[in-house]
């Protein structure tokens, strides 16, 4: 095991109605003048949004807002939820709303301390030293941002899909309801569940030796989103099912799974690019990609595979054969994947093979190799989009 | 599931030579003079205590000392601990040790400010509204106090153990180096694995429905204690698998496992009377009353027992008899525990028989009854006691 830091500061708040104390918990943690954040008009017609002003009205807290967020979240909504926050003397982001939302609302907390252009967090050329303090109502379990220190942004002129990440932008808290994503609709509720068990796998496929404990918490995970996932595609609104996905999705990202260990983000990486390319879901292009990605790199270590194969999708062992069980746990990934709806080819994702060399030009590693478990190349990563093109059951 | 809310705010920094950040991490949380407090001579002696206070100083943070803390740590030592914070303007308490250690530090941190007892917050008198920030440099993995918000404290002058918990106690920063653990003899190891492994059962066995989550993510850390902890018996250097367990045991004990459910602490609450009255490590006496609880009441809820003994033990499910495999779980539990030293009933734990009425009595419920899965009356208490005599393999 490596030595590492854990923090995960954010206060959870978790179940029935608790959207109703927001205004509480920004008091709680210091706002008084908010930037209300969020997507579209589904959080204004469910009532969410009026729930939410309410209870920051009860609480002495005063607010000004910001829709308008998209999937994919872009920069320019970050410069103008940056030039509104100034303008009105905000002092804490609270975002209602997925992964998107509460990427905007981190980038915007960034933004508003800082001289320079925020861009400069998302390209590398520079780090932050201060941020407003976020807090959010996640109506989307999906991403785990509302425990997490990461924010992913599309630049709206060239499609550049960039991550940056601080300890300053975990949210001071995160009200989880579950019962708010029971009108989710089946696609972007099996998205969610492909983000989450994708957050797990990119951390459980790892060289780092020793880390029996982060093995089983990563599995128990899995284990939890399999079981969980069809009941939810099945029966929309069940709750106890929503719940155990949401809390697993938090679980997934806070990085207590994953602890320790050195990780393999490039399926992610990978995927970025044509959830840019082509503005589709990133659940859904993870679903393509990643089940290719393990498909190329499983000669690298197939004990590895056949552990997640035998212990998250509960295959035999093929003890004579090893990689036939390690290939079957990839199989039934897939296989998982497309039962709950998800694509599993260029095709059904609406990609079209003929990009490929954008896509990888893009994702822009040029003549180095990035990655933790096995390093690509610009060709492997080409080949990894050629598997994922082609897949089928 | 239940609602809930999770808060774990503390920073863990966790691998070899940690604990020479410590001055770092004082600084960091707004330590200027700090109170260290600790056990006997081994801190004194491994040279520990010096490199943590080369790293105060090089911190540019002062210092003083109260050591002298015993497992089940005493109320009189905590007065001693105030009135030296008090004296010496303390405004931080580092405790190095295990969790007697922390607990007594947690007790000083909320005396200090406060104008009564501290004993007020154990007996239920009072809560605290301030406490000195906590920070701990962990010698031990056991009790996850090091992440915990709680604190348990024994009256010297009757022998009362009681608990108290607040989130102003929860520690500000852990220093976790599993190396410093591989010094410990065997059957301290082995009464830090039964503790973490209790604290995990303690919120396994519940009346709450649709936890499936968090019971993958128990199941996940009692998989990895019964993997590792037979490692560090045999090879107790071995620093991965006491880096496993030491994470393991904080992961059992800051409630991630636990939230949304239901849970049950009488065998705590039992075994605290023992190592009360005996001064016995409170993982032996865990060892000898957690199986025998479990025997009480194991019909309460067969399938629950029959679940832990095939997933958690990897029993056979006999379907035609789950109460067979119910019980084979808690066998094989037992002689788990057999196997790595501890003790099964009360001569090897070396208490009484005949003291069951005083063990009843101090255990203080009257004609209540207690308990979350099953409420337990006095005469239920003694019942397990006598299981627990009378236990052998």
């Amino acid at each position: 095991m490596n030595n590492f830091q854990f923090y995960s500061p954010t206060e959870f708040v978790f179940g029935r109605d608790t959207e109703c104390e927001a205004g509480n918990y920004v008091k709680k943690h210091g706002g008084s003048k908010v930037l209300l954040h969020y997507g579209g008009g589904s959080a204004v017609r469910s009532g969410l949004l009026g729930r939410i002003k309410a209870s920051l009205t009860e609480a002495g807290i005063g607010f000004t807002e910001l829709g308008g967020v998209r999937p994919n979240p872009r920069d320019t909504l970050v410069y103008d939820g940056i030039r509104l926050a100034r303008s009105e003397g905000v002092d804490f982001i609270l975002a209602v709303g997925g992964g998107s939302t509460i990427d905007s609302s981190k980038a915007i907390a960034m933004g508003v301390p800082y001289d320079g252009d925020f861009w400069d967090f998302y390209c590398g050329k520079a780090a932050p030293s201060a941020a407003l303090p976020v807090g959010t109502v996640l109506t989307i379990a999906a991403a785990g941002s509302e425990g997490s220190g990461d924010s992913v942004i599309t630049k709206e002129s060239d499609g550049l899909k960039r991550g940056a990440g601080s300890d300053l932008i975990r949210p001071r808290f995160s009200v989880m309801n579950p019962a708010l994503t029971c009108t989710l609709p089946p696609y972007q509720t099996a998205c969610g569940a492909t983000d989450i068990m994708a957050h797990v796998f990119e951390r459980y496929f790892t060289n780092t030796t020793e880390v029996g404990i982060t093995d089983r918490l990563c599995e128990a995970v899995l284990k939890t989103m399999i079981a969980e996932t069809p009941r939810v595609i099945a029966q929309p609104d069940n709750y106890d099912a929503r719940a155990n996905i949401m809390w697993a999705g938090t679980v997934a990202h806070t990085n207590i799974v994953g602890v320790g260990r050195e990780q393999d983000w490039n399926s992610h990486g990978i995927e970025h690019e044509l959830s840019a390319l082509y503005d589709c879901a990133h659940g859904a292009g993870l679903a393509v990609i990643m089940p290719a990605w393990m498909e190329f790199v499983c000669g690298h270590d197939v004990m590895r595979f056949a552990q997640a194969a035998v212990r998250v999708w509960g295959c035999e062992m093929n003890f004579a054969n090893p990689e036939a069980t390690a290939r079957e746990g990839i199989f039934r990934f897939r296989q998982f994947l497309h039962g709950i709806g998800m694509p599993v080819n260029f095709a059904e994702l609406g990609a079209d093979e003929a990009d490929i060399p954008k896509l990888v030009e893009k994702f822009g590693i040029g003549r180095r190799r990035t990655g933790g478990f096995v390093k690509l190349s610009a060709d492997d990563v080409a080949e990894i989009y050629r598997i994922a093109a082609h897949a089928a059951l």
